[in-house]
């Protein structure tokens, strides 16, 4: 994945997200350094390979003295374009869009639930977290209308491809999708695919294996 | 994370789910060999890489004709634990333990879903995917009479420490976790945490960056 046209490794922008959780914990805890030893424990990653990670973004310096945490969130905030802001909309009103509707956490980071659609009429017309149900046929207009960035994909797999290219083909910028199917779209868009049952096998393997952590 | 003894890297074992996955997709399609090349072309990580990878574990040889895919789908499914079988519970009967329990894909790997629980009466009775949902105050003795594995955590952040060291103290073996607090306890016990919105901020960091895979 490419940072200002240089090349870098996904496994290092997996960890922005977490490096930005954990300032972000600091910070409310009012502390406002940390070293790359301190940092590297509580991260499981080397202290040279957190330089390393640092470098593809120009070293965020300050390591003698160690990290200026606020400065350091600030950063990494801006890199993973946290400062934009986007707006987005839920497609698929099941148990999980629900879930993720009522997740309070997304809104905080900058993510703005817009609008829920859903194709059975059952399901059109009920509230969600203050949010009626709108027809999925209605959905390209308000994208349109409404400058939707993110899509966020929580129908079934049967479903996702078709819905997708039509939401593509209303500039939508980026999908987040639950749905496990790899979307091969026309158009060019960003896709994050969510496969749940990855983080539930390494918990296997850590059972298996012996590991606590 | 150590493998038979020897440390293995965190980033080594989180890549064993999606070969795993891959690798029963060319099942699924009736694919018996696959090239390294084919191999890191799909996982977008180096053929020498996936070498390095498959080292820690023994190597799977047989490189120079390419992979034979029914065999290193089992071998990495074995070193994942998903050969043991699992029984679980979900603590916490909200939106997200609905979509979990109505989640299919973790029975096929072999998490079977015994109870669900929660505390709310309003929930306790209710029936979701052909469980009762029954009281926590009985969790503990449902968990040491069915021998569970792993506790899956959906419930409230102010509620998910005292509940998984109450499930420690009764042998469970592993908690996969979406409550968002970190997990201090006195038992060694497998954890996996899972930060939904760390994938969020991945999709934003491609949207934001112009990349669009």
């Amino acid at each position: 994945m490419n940072y200002n046209g240089k090349r870098v490794p996904a496994v290092v922008i997996k960890r922005l997200p977490r490096y930005y959780r954990y300032l972000g914990e600091l910070l409310k805890q009012d502390i406002q350094r940390i070293s790359s030893n301190a940092l590297s424990e509580k991260m499981k990653v080397t202290a040279s390979q957190i330089r390393q990670d640092f470098n593809y973004f120009g070293g965020f310096g300050q390591q003698g003295y160690g990290y200026n945490v606020a400065y350091l969130h600030n950063e990494i905030g801006e890199i993973l374009g946290l400062k934009e802001g986007y707006t987005t909309i839920i497609v698929g009103a099941g148990y999980l869009g629900h879930a993720l509707a009522n997740h309070n956490a997304f809104e905080k980071r900058g993510f703005r639930l817009s609008a829920i659609f859903d194709n059975d009429t059952q399901k059109i017309g009920s509230i969600i977290n203050g949010h009626r149900v709108q027809d999925t046929a209605l959905m390209e207009e308000y994208v349109r209308e409404h400058n939707i960035d993110i899509a966020i994909l929580t129908l079934p797999r049967s479903a996702v491809e078709e819905t997708a290219e039509r939401l593509a083909e209303c500039g939508i910028k980026g999908f987040w999708n639950y749905s496990y199917a790899e979307l091969k779209l026309k158009h060019k868009v960003a896709v994050e695919n969510v496969h749940l049952s990855d983080s539930l096998m390494t918990l296997s393997y850590k059972i298996k294996q012996g590991n606590d952590e």
